[in-house]
């Protein structure tokens, strides 16, 4: 083992869409194990479209990335030694250290996996960070339940791609969009019983068509047309979950909403959320989602990018639709 | 006592701001009173900024208004006439028969006003659909509670100055946005902490000014520039509830809100209402309210517009902030 590792670092704060110059990827110390610290070795790393706001200078829910520091981030990996009595060698591991190869640091920063018959990217995708968005947002935020009409907004990815699975399960109604006939196809695939097609036809128009009695819910990743198209088509006391808006999140225009003012006739309830507010919920997650996974109610599909170099081009190909399903690295 | 009576009309529907040619006074005849019925001349007529959506021909939570019938709206008379064993000659009573003079109706159309020691103009202000629109959604919808920062649009209005004096009563901080200096001194007289004037600025620089730390509750009734603000300004857990967007009421551009992605980071809920959803609490309302406006706590002011033919006008000065307080027509 060697004591430096690779690590992707944040060059320069991107000024709207990032490019490769933002990033650096260099060889960084690894720190020798202390008394209770693990060192871990990653398979698997995780590339979301929320990282794209901590690499503002703004303070959010989480502090932003450090300019110079490396990036930080969902990671799977194996502990290779040991000096913490909780972790033995082999253990598989969820993390947050980010986009590096090899990482050493005290056991309470990372989180042995639950003993469920899955693959390790799991962790990543429908049991970890994106899984959870997609069921706490919908069962938690908007409240759907049973009989419910859903919306959901980028449809292929990997939260939506869960939302549609997960309220499938529980007896909704589910119309996704998604762009393109490719990803509408795996959206029907999933069981959606409408995919929209929004590079095909102003979304406000489609969702009108595919609900003509109106969405009870809305779960949105996009923000802009697809809020508005669910301002349009809400029904009376429907509700919204803002989980993303990936329309805005490298800058551009302002979107100017034409329906926002049926949030009053319609008593809309729109709420923000962040996945980590519902950590407490995680054992009621897992239950929920293992059992949805074994029975074969959801399922995951993952775009894999293979190798660390690859890490920034699979994070930035998630602003251009570059993934269907879980956008991951594989080491 | 006549058999008719005159009642303004909707001639016509508008597109955008209303004019005059739109409205039609007109002789009506007036039903026979049945068995059961009353009949009522009015002494006071209400204004209101949400007539204005059912002037179009769109179904809401209430029916548009007809073309070529009388209008309806919030009145306050006095029973002439009563073949209903529930009504007395001499009654003051609040009904929704509108920018009329007199009216004949079944008793139940009628509800007879509190036995509370106010002038009779209130039960259509800060004890009618005014002052219970500002209470509930207040502190039903956004759930404000002694010690949050409130920020309330159109303070020096009907509901906003409510909002602004309910808000004092149970202990919150209070800043409230008007146009012009006058209103803002009358902002600040009701007791609001902070009186923004948002045609001297634009509203977010100076609701950031105002409130460095942010705001725990907005009260909506502009829309538009006021509740980008207030995207802006929110504090984690801040509740939005939107009563009024008065900026869209009349078409105009769809405004870009630049803010709205903070819903996501600052978990804002924000949520429509209508003061009808409301009215199993009443009682709740009467008891607060009553003893509020007997103690002091809340006053009212009105700007009133003399006889029955300058009603169109004073409902359409609503547009331009001709008034200060609740906008009434004495007959």
């Amino acid at each position: 083992m060697s004591s430096t590792t690779r690590a992707w670092h944040l060059a320069s704060r991107p000024k709207g869409m990032p490019t490769d110059a933002n990033f650096e990827l260099k060889e960084v110390a690894l720190a020798d194990l202390a008394e209770g610290w693990i060192r871990v070795d990653n398979q698997w790393l995780s590339v979301d479209p929320y990282m794209r706001g901590r690499m503002n200078d703004v303070r959010s829910y989480v502090p932003p990335f450090e300019v110079g520091a490396p990036l930080e981030g969902g990671a799977v990996g194996t502990v290779v030694e040991s000096r913490s009595p909780h972790f033995k060698e082999g253990d598989t591991v969820f993390h947050m250290f980010g986009w590096r190869e090899s990482v050493t640091g005290p056991a309470e920063k990372f989180n042995k996996v639950p003993p469920l018959p899955v693959e390790a990217h799991q962790w990543l995708g429908n049991l970890g960070l994106t899984g959870g968005t997609a069921y706490f947002g919908l069962l938690h935020v908007a409240e759907a339940k049973e009989g419910d009409t859903v919306f959901v907004s980028a449809a292929a990815g990997g939260v939506g791609s869960a939302v549609v699975q997960i309220a499938k399960a529980k007896g909704m109604t589910v119309i996704g969009s998604a762009g393109g006939a490719d990803k509408c196809a795996w959206v029907r695939e999933l069981g959606a019983d409408v995919a929209i097609d929004y590079k095909a036809e102003p979304v406000a128009h489609a969702l009108l068509r595919a609900a003509p009695k109106g969405v009870d819910v809305y779960f949105d990743n996009v923000g802009g047309d697809h809020l508005d198209a669910a301002f349009a088509a809400a029904r009376n006391n429907a509700r919204f979950a803002i989980c993303g808006m990936i329309d805005s999140y490298n800058g551009g225009e302002p979107y100017a909403f034409r329906y926002i003012m049926r949030v009053i006739a319609a008593r809309i309830a729109v709420k923000g959320f962040i996945y980590t507010d519902y950590l407490p919920l995680m054992g009621e997650f897992y239950r929920d989602m293992g059992g949805w996974i074994s029975g074969g109610q959801v399922k995951s599909r993952e775009t894999i990018r293979e190798g660390l170099e690859a890490t920034p081009q699979a994070f930035l190909d998630l602003f251009s639709g570059g993934n269907m399903g879980k956008m991951l690295v594989r080491l």
